[in-house]
Protein backbone atom coordinates (compact mmCIF):
# COMPACT_ATOMS: atom_id res chain seq x y z
CA UNK A 1 0.00 0.00 0.00
CA UNK A 2 2.73 2.20 0.54
CA UNK A 3 4.52 2.00 -2.31
CA UNK A 4 1.02 1.92 -4.33
CA UNK A 5 0.72 5.75 -2.81
CA UNK A 6 3.89 6.51 -3.38
CA UNK A 7 3.68 5.64 -6.96
CA UNK A 8 0.44 8.02 -7.27
CA UNK A 9 1.86 10.82 -5.08
CA UNK A 10 5.30 11.36 -6.59
CA UNK A 11 6.30 12.95 -9.76
CA UNK A 12 6.75 10.58 -12.82
CA UNK A 13 10.03 12.21 -13.76
CA UNK A 14 12.75 10.18 -11.44
CA UNK A 15 15.49 13.31 -11.64
CA UNK A 16 12.95 15.40 -9.66
CA UNK A 17 12.39 12.71 -7.13
CA UNK A 18 14.95 14.63 -4.52
CA UNK A 19 12.70 17.81 -5.36
CA UNK A 20 9.40 18.89 -3.83
CA UNK A 21 6.84 16.28 -3.16
CA UNK A 22 2.97 17.29 -4.07
CA UNK A 23 0.28 15.34 -1.88
CA UNK A 24 -3.15 16.23 -2.85
CA UNK A 25 -5.84 15.08 0.11
CA UNK A 26 -9.43 15.07 -0.28
CA UNK A 27 -11.92 14.83 2.66
CA UNK A 28 -15.58 14.55 2.61
CA UNK A 29 -17.05 16.19 5.83
CA UNK A 30 -20.29 15.69 7.26
CA UNK A 31 -20.73 18.47 9.90
CA UNK A 32 -17.94 17.90 12.10
CA UNK A 33 -17.16 14.85 11.35
CA UNK A 34 -14.64 13.75 8.30
CA UNK A 35 -16.68 10.91 6.86
CA UNK A 36 -14.06 9.98 4.58
CA UNK A 37 -10.61 11.35 4.18
CA UNK A 38 -6.54 9.95 3.44
CA UNK A 39 -6.75 7.91 7.09
CA UNK A 40 -9.82 5.53 6.24
CA UNK A 41 -8.94 5.29 2.93
CA UNK A 42 -5.76 3.95 4.09
CA UNK A 43 -7.27 2.15 6.98
CA UNK A 44 -9.53 -0.08 4.58
CA UNK A 45 -6.99 -0.43 1.97
CA UNK A 46 -5.06 -1.94 5.28
CA UNK A 47 -8.03 -4.16 5.86
CA UNK A 48 -8.06 -5.61 2.26
CA UNK A 49 -4.29 -6.11 2.59
CA UNK A 50 -4.48 -7.89 6.05
CA UNK A 51 -7.89 -9.16 6.49
CA UNK A 52 -9.17 -8.09 9.79
CA UNK A 53 -9.16 -4.88 11.56
CA UNK A 54 -6.47 -6.00 14.33
CA UNK A 55 -3.62 -6.72 11.93
CA UNK A 56 -4.60 -3.71 9.95
CA UNK A 57 -4.28 -1.37 13.00
CA UNK A 58 -1.11 -3.80 13.50
CA UNK A 59 -0.03 -2.21 10.21
CA UNK A 60 -0.67 0.84 10.55
CA UNK A 61 0.15 1.37 14.20
CA UNK A 62 -2.80 2.26 14.88
CA UNK A 63 -4.37 1.05 18.26
CA UNK A 64 -7.23 -2.24 17.48
CA UNK A 65 -9.81 0.69 19.07
CA UNK A 66 -9.52 3.60 17.16
CA UNK A 67 -9.23 1.20 14.14
CA UNK A 68 -12.76 -0.05 14.99
CA UNK A 69 -14.56 3.50 15.58
CA UNK A 70 -13.04 4.64 12.39
CA UNK A 71 -14.15 1.55 10.67
CA UNK A 72 -17.50 1.71 12.10
CA UNK A 73 -17.72 5.81 11.87
CA UNK A 74 -17.47 4.72 7.68
CA UNK A 75 -19.84 2.38 8.03
CA UNK A 76 -22.57 4.45 9.71
CA UNK A 77 -21.51 7.28 7.60
CA UNK A 78 -22.83 4.99 4.33
CA UNK A 79 -25.90 3.90 3.02
CA UNK A 80 -24.34 0.48 2.91
CA UNK A 81 -21.69 -1.16 4.83
CA UNK A 82 -17.97 -0.73 3.34
CA UNK A 83 -16.83 -4.17 5.22
CA UNK A 84 -17.98 -6.89 6.44
CA UNK A 85 -16.66 -8.88 9.65
CA UNK A 86 -17.59 -12.22 10.42
CA UNK A 87 -17.76 -14.05 13.93
CA UNK A 88 -15.27 -13.75 16.38
CA UNK A 89 -15.63 -11.84 18.87
CA UNK A 90 -14.32 -7.98 19.04
CA UNK A 91 -10.94 -8.93 18.30
CA UNK A 92 -10.51 -12.30 16.89
CA UNK A 93 -12.91 -12.34 13.83
CA UNK A 94 -12.05 -10.80 10.00
CA UNK A 95 -12.88 -8.49 8.03
CA UNK A 96 -13.76 -8.06 4.14
CA UNK A 97 -14.19 -5.45 2.32
CA UNK A 98 -17.88 -5.10 0.39
CA UNK A 99 -18.16 -3.99 -3.31
CA UNK A 100 -18.92 -0.49 -1.42
CA UNK A 101 -15.32 -0.95 0.35
CA UNK A 102 -13.73 -2.02 -3.26
CA UNK A 103 -15.61 1.66 -5.16
CA UNK A 104 -14.35 3.89 -2.02
CA UNK A 105 -10.52 2.74 -2.71
CA UNK A 106 -10.31 2.80 -6.34
CA UNK A 107 -12.73 6.51 -6.31
CA UNK A 108 -10.68 7.81 -3.46
CA UNK A 109 -7.43 7.20 -5.45
CA UNK A 110 -8.27 7.82 -8.35
CA UNK A 111 -9.08 11.69 -7.35
CA UNK A 112 -5.71 12.07 -6.05
CA UNK A 113 -4.15 10.88 -9.44
CA UNK A 114 -6.58 13.15 -11.61
CA UNK A 115 -6.24 16.13 -9.45
CA UNK A 116 -2.78 15.88 -9.86
CA UNK A 117 -3.40 16.14 -13.63
CA UNK A 118 -5.72 18.61 -13.69
CA UNK A 119 -3.57 20.75 -12.08
CA UNK A 120 0.00 20.04 -13.30
CA UNK A 121 0.28 23.55 -14.96
CA UNK A 122 -0.56 25.39 -11.91
CA UNK A 123 1.81 22.64 -9.62
CA UNK A 124 4.54 23.05 -11.85
CA UNK A 125 3.87 27.02 -11.56
CA UNK A 126 4.42 26.74 -7.65
CA UNK A 127 7.58 24.38 -8.09
CA UNK A 128 9.18 26.97 -10.16
CA UNK A 129 9.16 29.62 -7.36
CA UNK A 130 10.47 27.18 -4.72
CA UNK A 131 14.48 27.28 -3.87
CA UNK A 132 15.73 23.69 -4.70
CA UNK B 1 -11.41 35.36 3.29
CA UNK B 2 -13.75 32.56 4.92
CA UNK B 3 -16.24 33.47 2.58
CA UNK B 4 -13.89 32.86 -0.39
CA UNK B 5 -12.55 29.67 0.88
CA UNK B 6 -16.44 28.94 1.61
CA UNK B 7 -17.20 29.61 -1.78
CA UNK B 8 -14.71 27.87 -4.04
CA UNK B 9 -14.78 24.45 -1.94
CA UNK B 10 -18.51 23.99 -1.49
CA UNK B 11 -21.22 21.82 -4.07
CA UNK B 12 -22.65 24.76 -6.69
CA UNK B 13 -26.08 23.35 -5.79
CA UNK B 14 -27.61 25.29 -2.94
CA UNK B 15 -29.68 22.45 -2.45
CA UNK B 16 -27.07 20.23 -1.06
CA UNK B 17 -25.79 22.95 1.13
CA UNK B 18 -26.29 21.10 4.15
CA UNK B 19 -25.13 17.84 2.78
CA UNK B 20 -21.17 16.28 2.74
CA UNK B 21 -18.86 19.11 1.81
CA UNK B 22 -15.88 18.08 0.03
CA UNK B 23 -12.43 19.49 0.86
CA UNK B 24 -8.89 19.11 -1.54
CA UNK B 25 -6.09 20.00 0.21
CA UNK B 26 -2.82 20.04 -1.74
CA UNK B 27 0.37 20.19 0.09
CA UNK B 28 4.38 20.98 -1.27
CA UNK B 29 6.51 18.55 0.96
CA UNK B 30 10.17 18.88 1.05
CA UNK B 31 11.62 16.39 2.97
CA UNK B 32 9.96 16.58 6.55
CA UNK B 33 8.60 20.43 6.23
CA UNK B 34 5.32 21.49 4.87
CA UNK B 35 6.58 23.88 2.45
CA UNK B 36 2.97 25.31 1.52
CA UNK B 37 0.04 24.06 2.20
CA UNK B 38 -3.72 25.22 3.22
CA UNK B 39 -2.15 26.86 6.80
CA UNK B 40 0.50 29.11 4.66
CA UNK B 41 -1.73 29.94 2.07
CA UNK B 42 -4.40 30.88 4.37
CA UNK B 43 -2.04 33.17 6.23
CA UNK B 44 -0.72 34.89 3.32
CA UNK B 45 -4.29 35.94 2.50
CA UNK B 46 -4.88 37.46 5.98
CA UNK B 47 -1.24 39.61 5.87
CA UNK B 48 -2.32 40.52 2.48
CA UNK B 49 -5.95 41.85 3.91
CA UNK B 50 -4.96 43.10 7.56
CA UNK B 51 -1.19 44.67 6.49
CA UNK B 52 1.01 43.26 8.84
CA UNK B 53 2.05 39.61 10.55
CA UNK B 54 0.43 40.93 14.24
CA UNK B 55 -2.91 41.39 12.57
CA UNK B 56 -3.09 38.54 10.21
CA UNK B 57 -2.21 35.90 13.95
CA UNK B 58 -4.93 38.07 15.70
CA UNK B 59 -7.49 37.43 12.62
CA UNK B 60 -6.37 33.63 12.59
CA UNK B 61 -6.14 33.12 16.74
CA UNK B 62 -2.51 32.35 16.12
CA UNK B 63 0.39 33.43 17.82
CA UNK B 64 2.89 36.42 16.49
CA UNK B 65 5.31 33.87 16.70
CA UNK B 66 3.99 30.87 15.05
CA UNK B 67 2.63 33.61 12.34
CA UNK B 68 6.33 34.97 12.08
CA UNK B 69 8.29 31.18 11.93
CA UNK B 70 5.29 30.15 8.98
CA UNK B 71 6.18 33.41 6.99
CA UNK B 72 9.83 33.00 7.87
CA UNK B 73 9.75 29.24 6.89
CA UNK B 74 7.73 29.86 3.47
CA UNK B 75 10.20 32.81 2.92
CA UNK B 76 13.08 30.64 2.89
CA UNK B 77 11.32 27.99 0.82
CA UNK B 78 10.98 29.90 -1.88
CA UNK B 79 13.80 31.56 -4.57
CA UNK B 80 12.62 35.14 -4.01
CA UNK B 81 10.23 35.63 -0.64
CA UNK B 82 6.28 36.11 -0.66
CA UNK B 83 6.72 38.66 1.91
CA UNK B 84 8.58 41.73 2.82
CA UNK B 85 8.72 43.40 5.90
CA UNK B 86 8.52 47.27 6.39
CA UNK B 87 11.14 48.51 9.62
CA UNK B 88 9.62 48.85 13.17
CA UNK B 89 10.66 45.83 15.26
CA UNK B 90 10.36 42.80 15.29
CA UNK B 91 6.01 43.09 16.07
CA UNK B 92 5.39 46.70 14.82
CA UNK B 93 6.00 46.91 11.34
CA UNK B 94 3.71 46.09 8.54
CA UNK B 95 3.93 43.49 6.20
CA UNK B 96 3.02 43.14 2.22
CA UNK B 97 2.65 40.76 -0.39
CA UNK B 98 5.19 40.23 -2.87
CA UNK B 99 4.02 39.39 -6.83
CA UNK B 100 5.32 35.73 -5.64
CA UNK B 101 2.99 36.02 -2.59
CA UNK B 102 0.44 36.93 -4.80
CA UNK B 103 0.93 34.28 -7.42
CA UNK B 104 1.27 31.74 -4.78
CA UNK B 105 -2.46 33.21 -3.30
CA UNK B 106 -3.68 32.43 -7.01
CA UNK B 107 -1.88 29.18 -8.09
CA UNK B 108 -2.72 27.89 -4.66
CA UNK B 109 -6.71 28.64 -4.86
CA UNK B 110 -6.96 27.83 -8.35
CA UNK B 111 -5.46 24.22 -7.56
CA UNK B 112 -8.07 23.92 -5.34
CA UNK B 113 -10.94 24.82 -7.97
CA UNK B 114 -9.45 22.91 -10.76
CA UNK B 115 -8.93 20.09 -9.03
CA UNK B 116 -12.63 20.16 -7.66
CA UNK B 117 -13.92 20.35 -11.19
CA UNK B 118 -11.64 17.44 -12.92
CA UNK B 119 -12.56 14.86 -9.92
CA UNK B 120 -16.74 16.17 -10.26
CA UNK B 121 -17.74 12.40 -11.34
CA UNK B 122 -15.63 11.03 -8.66
CA UNK B 123 -16.84 12.96 -6.34
CA UNK B 124 -20.38 12.81 -7.39
CA UNK B 125 -19.81 8.76 -6.81
CA UNK B 126 -18.51 9.06 -3.53
CA UNK B 127 -21.49 11.40 -2.25
CA UNK B 128 -24.15 8.96 -3.60
CA UNK B 129 -22.57 6.19 -1.84
CA UNK B 130 -23.02 7.68 2.15
CA UNK B 131 -25.91 8.16 3.58
CA UNK B 132 -27.15 11.63 4.14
Amino acid sequence: MLLRMAKSLTPRDPLKKTGPQVQFRMRIRKGDTVALGPGKVALLEAVREHGSISAAARSMEMSYRRAWLLIDELNRSLKSPATVSEQGGQSGGGCVLTPVGEDIIRLYRDVEVQAHEACAKQIAALKRLMAL
